[in-house]
């Protein structure tokens, strides 16, 4: 018999509770273990909801950034987290992530699950005004984390000031603000000795 | 000097990471180990946006029912998760968690704290049809988790089918599709021996 609907979307929210399992190399604040891509999803999605006044683009359609901050990153369920200062083969883990992106939607309706692709890959292009804010805050929280815990990460993995302040350059395009604070923080973590020169 | 916008801001986003430590008595589905409370707000963020359009009210706009579900468990930084089946004194819990709100919330803007608090209140009342479908979520997904797990929680806890029951009952009047879908998986997980009759 085929699934209806109903069927189908609760099959896919079970399908996502193992984003609760994908552990990112970015600690909590209080520094006693790494996030896990479900929480950093949370975490992202509120802050916009807190931020989103700093955005260049004073129009920006607030819901569509929070369905982006809430989707972008189930394709690590299967492809798992990569870490931003890593050297990788970027095509492998985008074709890796599109695979998975293809298997995680079927499992909705077709519609809907043709629906939140195109907002997956609008995440992924960065090309409209809210893909570029969503992009931007991505970049944004996890300096904070590692400011907080004192640069713990950062050491652990011998990270310079250029990767982080490299990682960082697109918020500006996103919003100025976010940008301009950021750029402080990274000083002052470079004086406290959190970070590399 | 008095802080900016974007300082309080900024130290609302470092206080809510607490939220990540914050463990609850769901397990997740896999039952390796608890869900946090952070990973939960996603979960439910997520499957609000799934499964909207089985809301009875047709109308409902999402975009408040995702701020609601974003930020519904934040006072459990300072009051804790309360489990759902367990006899406790709601006055006295209801207070703490309105005196989390206020610390918590006071930390943001003064009109963004307000804002944010009076969601957090049309959550809490239950009274418009956001804040019903929104609950609704809140009671839906952890009876799914439990199914998952062939009642791994539900046992420990000895937990009756009367009391899964009755915590779903509102679900009825957010959403009769959901609310049948949930009343189905009970009768099995009966049937089953997950839940005891």
């Amino acid at each position: 018999m085929a699934k209806s609907r109903l069927e189908k979307q609760i099959e896919f929210a079970v399908e996502i509770d193992k984003l609760k399992e994908v552990e990112r190399k970015t600690l909590l604040m209080s520094g006693v273990r790494s996030e896990t891509s479900a929480e950093h999803s949370w975490h992202i999605a509120l802050a916009a909801l807190v931020l989103y006044e700093h955005a260049r683009d004073k129009d920006l359609d607030l819901s569509r950034v929070l369905r982006m901050l809430l989707i972008h990153d189930l394709v690590e369920i299967d492809a798992g987290d990569t870490y931003r200062y890593d050297p990788v083969d970027n095509t492998v883990v985008k074709q890796k992530e599109k695979r998975a992106a293809r298997r995680i939607f079927h499992l909705l309706p077709l519609d809907q699950g043709q629906e939140f692709f195109a907002v997956w890959e609008e995440f992924e292009a960065g090309a409209t005004p809210e893909a570029r804010f969503a992009n931007a805050l991505d970049r944004f929280l996890p300096v904070i984390s590692s400011f907080m815990t004192e640069g713990l990460e950062w050491k652990k993995r011998g990270i310079r000031r250029g990767q982080v302040e490299e990682r960082a350059r697109p918020i500006s395009e996103a919003s100025p603000a976010l940008f301009d604070c950021i750029s402080r923080m990274i000083e002052e973590a470079v004086e406290k000795g959190f970070l590399r020169p």
